[in-house]
């Protein structure tokens, strides 16, 4: 058994040494440089563009303007399957190119050169006619009547209004005796900080173009490029190589089309598009700042009567994932701690902002800090143990979603708080951190989460595998699932040798995905990797088996079904003898002058269920109250995200979770400079990420409830540990200060700001 | 119906515009580059190498000698299939660098370095002390007993004596009134010539190591390098971008062992050998120069009563693909003018020269040489019309051979006679070239030739397809049989969309093999791609069919058999209906709900046929005695080479064809220094390749009889044409002047030789 095991990640030494290929390594030198031109108005309309001066800078090849698309194909960028439903398609509200300006850095135009350093002379020699308009930063001002409007499909700005109805919430708050608890709860606009910015390149063969992008979604890129350039879609062929990590962010589709565009419109020349940091921040994805209001109605003995969330999701200037996100959101405030009378209503909103997209959490993030700092909330004001009141109130063993039919198994909840508390030494803390005084004084705080795997009954999911065996016994897979840098490759691996039984040192996973052919799968989002490309590997590894063992009764005169693959050999199962490795009857069937077969096997497993994932986040701080300052000084992230394919990798993950849950809690955040629409801190000198210095010793446990939905028992893990970070941390936070602070991030202007209106300053 | 039409090629426009990849253009530039040091002597023993000086010069990485390579695993490098039958594998005589050298060129050290500069330099600084033996370069001297001994395990050179034994030929000369007719003809050493020199370079991902390679048989090379490297096979990776043409030189395993070895010594660095036009000459393969000795006893009806072969086969330095090929030789000359009484001795013997390997023909342009020039001086002797000769005495209508089951369906011979006299006025112009006189003479001769397709039963044919379906109803075509420059790829598509009943620009078929994804299949060589590559496409294709149209049932309601695809429509076929396009049920396909499939297909075919091609070439000539020149004024060659997939590529390959034939019975030829072995013409200037200045209007014509035991009805048209024209061409100068010239280039030098022994001059 491999799985289980920690098992060194398959790519760790070309990754560690520095020979493995990024996307722009793969570039042909001879490939020319695009850039984009962004406007720097927040609304408007482009009236001319003047290129004259930029043209003439010796390397420029070409410039093309929003004037040069006339054919317009709208697109969506959505990394979500294709639906044969129109009413569950993506918007598709993008053009490559376009005048009409809907955020400060919108694409109005882009320059093709020999080089860089043209590229860029040529982008500072165009000049731009506007005609601007009035323009709206924040979400609950662009509902209203009189906001600028941004897309005209779209009036009041209403991308989508999700709803919730469960029981009769009206009804129920008049029941006697409740309690009301309410707030507000905000989460801003931050960025994905992948390594590696976005990068891609364009080419043409014969009448098909080939694009080499830095996505988590290849098969998806294919069919959007395709939308994008009013072209089949098998005119596409899309690879993705390994990428510097995506979050998120790269289950966009960015610029694969305009470059795709630019390529088409040179003759098929080679055409990278390399976006700066600069660009990444603001001409990428952000994750969707919401702001929460929650109104809860609790009875005596602690129990909800009712619930009400209204929810404001900033959607920024395009459609993106954003009517599915505050979707997920809504869902995860109905189910966790349910109760029958519940009213959500969640806005997604066109604002002249970035647009936002998927970021680790899908929703989940925002709607957990909403969640868990007003579940906070409430158990003080009902004078309950926040832990005790989660316990009673948290969704039960057996409860079962009635639209996905997702149930919960196990009494997990419980399981992780227990695992949870006893690692971090909560019950004792709690006691010798209460009715502090001093300027220093320390807190412990607790918040779960919720996350369901992979995106099934919403959307489809689909995977499809193929083993290769090789003469040596050793065999190749290839997915459409991609390694993202979460280690994908790896957990495969290990499922594929124990399907089949055979070392894992001999499971060559395919890396890099062409959609040419590579069997689809739609990529890395919704943690369904391990999950959905399960199934894939358990069918087409037990088709493969049953091949070569069909092949073993040819050669061996054994039938079948006394044969097994054990350490890569057949071997027979009533005494145990090994009868020849799988090399050898690979070799054999291979080169036989009887019965030539190349032994393969390819199936497609649609993944008719989900899984929840669940866990909690307990945080210790110490809040220096003069300086403004909270220092984290143990954190701990308990999961439950089923069996666990490779423990160490696991226990990265839930690292690199933890690490974006705290930046999101402590320090990023967009800013807006509110008379420009112009995001002022587009870099990592101005936007503070959070990196190894800040971090305090980062523990994680696990829970491994085998999740019986799953091919391998696994469950969600890659988004989960984001999700219940930040509010862990304000709620030490309210326990060390008793300031509640509902906007996120903690950082020392607020801090400061709260503690001044709490009288601490 | 698409096969059987001139379709452009599928890389016809990116070939023509330049923006075809190769493989130059696809290594990084940030590759080391290697340079062999050959040696300087033809026979001998490497004492020393010094390489101190070399090591000096800026930009050299390191320096490998033959002493350097400890770990002696020695290779073979024909492309053949493995076997799992020691006595059928390949010679395995190569180690990646020599001490023993056996040729003026061996290959004992090589220098890696960053630039080319500096490994040239470095090759220049290198001193070698050597012990030299004495050698030999004519194949009969090394037959002898005191000749220089070129390998231990090959005593008296002798690489392999193949024997054919009919009847009884010692007996059948017995008979009354018979005439004995007797020649020596000699074919000389040429080389290939392809356009794109052998280039290839390799580096690690990981623990395995990926070649990329211009050859012709990438899955060969994957196993060849794994044995050369100790490796086992499935840690090796073959990429085949397309190639500059091989012509069967890249049918052997050329320097991708040495280059694999140079990266894996230098820790996996990217590492470039690229070879120069003089290094190809002298270091890749060349063509067999084969000495015949041919008797025949003929009764006065014409026809023949015992034949006796004697061949001598000069393989040069190493085993490459000799053994094989000296059999086929022999098999063309028992067979083509089937006898009751045949002894054939072939003998495939080392010289201290250029290794000969596979050249277009493989055997058979030098055996066509020997039997058609006999062949015309026997019918001469006999005072029998040389034409009427060759119909009485070929292979009849119905003939089988015992060993290979291959049958002669048609009346193939006369039909393509009859053809190609009809296209070149050959009666008439036969007759008016009778008894000139003069210095300008006119001649008109003819020459056959007998082909069989691939390989089976001597090796393995197998060849394996996948085949996927894209969402706009197009689809991807993956084979191990590869596009070397002939036109492969738009033949697999023309019968891939036959097949399936979709369009021919819906089909892609994907050129670059990758061993790691592309299904098995041997490459490129025995002019076997359209012939076992139709065995996998159309059972792969029927087999997607299947899985589309059942689909089409769950989508329709109508079962299977009452549908079909047509022009890349689902078509109810009671009623000619289309019922959705094959785009529509692909993408309802992949995206259901209720039942996603990705539809693929992948099969292995074992091909246990063979198949006789056949034709002939009329060459019209005018000599010009006084200045010992020939030109062709008229030439036809007719085939039948079964159903034509593609008529213009088919007129290509014969046009190709035709040119090799014409520079190998004109001009072509190798010349080695009797001094030294040193190969004295190693370029294209001092080398007389046959060039488009140099042809006469190329005629083809061809005969269509549809193969039975082919997929599509094809057989052998790739090497083919390359067989009878220098026979031709010396018939025709025989009829012009009544001089035979046995020895083959006709060039100016010897035809004054010969014109002066004959009296002419």
């Amino acid at each position: 058994m491999y799985t289980g095991k920690k098992i060194t990640r398959v790519d760790a030494y070309d990754k560690v040494t520095g020979r493995t290929k990024y996307t722009d390594d793969l570039c042909d030198k001879g490939a020319y440089t695009a850039k984009i031109l962004h406007a720097s108005i927040a609304h408007g309309k482009v009236l001319s563009i003047d290129t004259s001066r930029a043209e003439k800078i010796p390397g420029v090849v070409r410039i093309f303007t929003c004037f040069d698309v006339t054919e317009k194909h709208y697109y969506p960028t959505a990394g979500h399957p294709w639906s044969a439903d129109p009413d569950h398609q993506d918007v598709a509200d993008r053009l490559v190119l376009t005048e009409n300006v809907r955020f400060y850095g919108d694409d109005i135009a882009a320059v093709v050169a020999e080089d860089e350093t043209a590229a860029s002379q040529a982008l500072r020699a165009i000049s731009v006619e506007y005609e601007p308009y009035p323009f709206v930063l924040d979400v609950q001002e662009a509902m209203k009547e009189d906001a600028p409007q941004i897309h005209e499909a779209y009036p009041g700005n209403l991308l989508k209004h999700t709803e919730i109805q469960k029981g009769n919430y009206e009804e129920a708050i008049k029941e006697p005796g409740l309690t009301k608890v309410e707030g507000w709860y905000e989460t801003p606009a931050v960025q994905h900080c992948h390594i590696e910015n976005f990068i891609c390149f364009a080419q043409m063969e014969g009448d098909r173009i080939t694009v080499t992008s830095s996505t988590q979604i290849p098969h998806i890129v294919r069919r959007v490029v395709g939308q994008a350039l009013g072209l089949e879609w098998g005119k596409i062929r899309v690879i993705k190589p390994y990428i510097g990590g995506g979050f998120g962010n790269k289950q966009d589709v960015l610029y694969e089309p305009l470059c795709a565009w630019l390529c088409l419109q040179l003759g098929g020349h080679l055409v990278k598009l390399d976006m700066a940091r600069e660009e990444t921040f603001v001409c990428s994805r952000v994750r969707h700042s919401i702001r929460s209001h929650i109104i809860s109605w609790v009875r005596p003995d602690g129990t909800y009567a009712a619930r009400r969330l209204e929810a404001f999701s900033d959607q920024g200037a395009y459609a993106s994932h954003g009517h599915s996100i505050a979707a997920k959101g809504a869902g995860a405030f109905a189910q966790l701690y349910p109760c029958e009378n519940v009213k959500v209503d969640a806005y997604t909103v066109f604002t002249n902002k970035p647009a936002a997209g998927a970021m680790r959490g899908y929703g989940i993030p925002q709607a957990m800090w909403a969640v868990e700092c007003h579940t906070q909330d409430v158990a003080a004001k009902m004078g309950i143990d926040p832990i005790a009141f989660r316990r009673k109130n948290l969704m039960p063993k057996g409860y079962t979603d009635p639209f996905s039919k997702n149930e919960l198994y196990y009494d997990t909840f419980h399981q992780c708080l227990d695992k949870a508390m006893a690692e971090i030494g909560y019950e004792q803390k709690f006691s010798a951190y209460q009715n502090q005084t001093g300027d220093i004084r320390r807190g412990i705080g607790a918040a779960v989460f919720w996350y369901n795997t992979a995106v099934w009954p919403i959307s489809l999911e689909t995977s499809s595998c193929r083993m290769v065996l090789n003469q040596d016994g050793s065999l190749q897979v290839q997915l459409g699932e991609t390694e993202i840098g979460q280690g994908a490759d790896t957990a495969f691996s290990q499922m594929t040798a124990d399907v089949l039984g055979v070392p894992v040192s001999q499971v060559h996973v395919i890396s890099c995905q062409d959609t040419d052919v590579t069997p689809f799968g739609t990529g890395a989002y919704a943690s369904r990797q391990t999950y959905t490309a399960g199934f894939a590997i358990r069918k087409t590894g037990l088709l493969l088996k049953e091949r070569i063992l069909t092949y073993a009764q040819e050669l061996t005169r054994m039938p079948s079904y006394n044969l097994d693959i054990i350490d890569g050999k057949i071997v027979r199962i009533t005494d145990g003898r090994i009868l020849m490795t799988l090399g050898e009857l690979s070799t054999q069937a291979l080169y036989s002058m009887a019965d030539s077969q190349h032994l393969t096997a390819e199936t497609t497993s649609q993944i008719k269920s989900n899984a929840y994932s669940f866990g909690c986040t307990i945080a210790e701080v110490e809040v220096d109250i003069p300086m403004c300052t909270v220092r984290l000084l143990n954190i701990v992230n308990a999961h439950d995200a089923g069996t666990l394919i490779n423990p160490a990798l696991a226990e990265a993950q839930v690292h690199g979770g933890m690490s974006m849950g705290f930046g999101f809690g402590m320090s990023e955040r967009m800013i807006f400079d509110e008379k420009t629409g112009r995001t002022l801190n587009n870099n990592l000198l101005d936007y503070k990420l959070s990196t190894f210095m800040d971090h305090p010793r980062l523990k994680s446990v696990f829970i491994e409830n085998p999740e019986p939905t799953s091919a391998f028992g696994t469950k969600a893990l890659g988004e989960p540990p984001a999700c219940s970070v930040a509010p862990a941390i304000r709620n030490a936070v309210l326990h060390a200060v008793n300031v509640p602070v509902n906007e996120a991030p903690l950082n020392p202007h607020r801090l400061f700001q709260r503690f001044t209106e709490a009288g601490l300053l």
